[in-house]
């Protein structure tokens, strides 16, 4: 059981980040359209669109229609965590579901109620609250800080070249 | 595609972990069979057979076979961490798949390379270990000793009764 299909995040997630931290460089009042930001991390279009959806949906991006139109960042980049793009796309549910098997147990008498939640699914869902935790301390522009700061000068500058031509 | 299919853990994991607080109580070399555990916790036989053949392999139970066979713990209760069922269960993988789209950008030069990993990947490695290291700090031992404390004495000594009778 183990090796086959473990739980994994969509890879729409990855999408999702990388193209707003994409987003976060473009002027003011200016949008990538999806046929861009699908070439410019080699994504298949039509997926990459249902995930702009999404953050759309969740208001991390807004998009405008037309031959200029396209989708650019709702909010400022530190303004953005990785968890409001995770639960865009993933959905704010536990990754722990309790079906309460607790209950089926034969001993338990008919008017039996339980005082408290199962000490089980607790634990499940701290460490669900974890991963959130983590992933609500980390701000878009803290990567991009980051991913600035490494990467060399002429790729930079190619790449918002890049962008601004298709804006 | 928020509310879709989210990311949640196998049913199995809930099973498991379940199953291996009552095992916990059998006396020594005494085994309790899938069949027993499946009525207790009012799962399906054939799919709870599964999950427990995936603990037997994480050593974390030990099976013997036979009319009086079943299932024990491999070790105490004090040695198991919620770690260890989960990726008993799951897997070992990290829950974020980091597929390198930032090599896909079309102004990288041919070659060029990385000199980190992407920094979006580490956060999303960051998180998933931050999950994991919650479930690596809770054992068996500690769930058990609350689940105790919190039950009525007679739903316990009902309970007791129920499993020794069937090991």
């Amino acid at each position: 059981m183990g090796s086959v299909k473990p739980m994994i995040l969509k890879s729409q997630v990855e999408w999702g980040i990388h193209c707003c931290v994409l987003l976060a460089g473009l002027p003011p009042e200016r949008y990538l359209a999806t046929k861009d930001l699908a070439e410019f991390h080699g994504l298949p279009k039509e997926y990459l669109s249902k995930a702009l959806q999404s953050l759309s949906q969740a208001k991390i991006v807004e998009s405008v229609l037309g031959p200029t139109g396209g989708y650019r960042l709702a909010k400022a980049a530190d303004e953005i965590t990785f968890l409001d793009v995770v639960e865009a796309i993933e959905g704010r549910k536990s990754t722990f579901n309790c079906t309460e098997i607790r209950q089926n147990n034969p001993c338990r008498l008919a008017d039996y109620c339980d005082s408290k939640p199962c000490g089980i699914a607790s634990i499940m869902w701290q460490a669900d609250e974890a991963w959130r935790e983590k992933l609500r301390s980390v701000r878009l522009s803290d990567v991009i800080e980051q991913y600035v700061a490494e990467t060399p000068v002429d790729l930079l500058e190619r790449s918002t070249e890049w962008v601004l031509e298709r804006t």
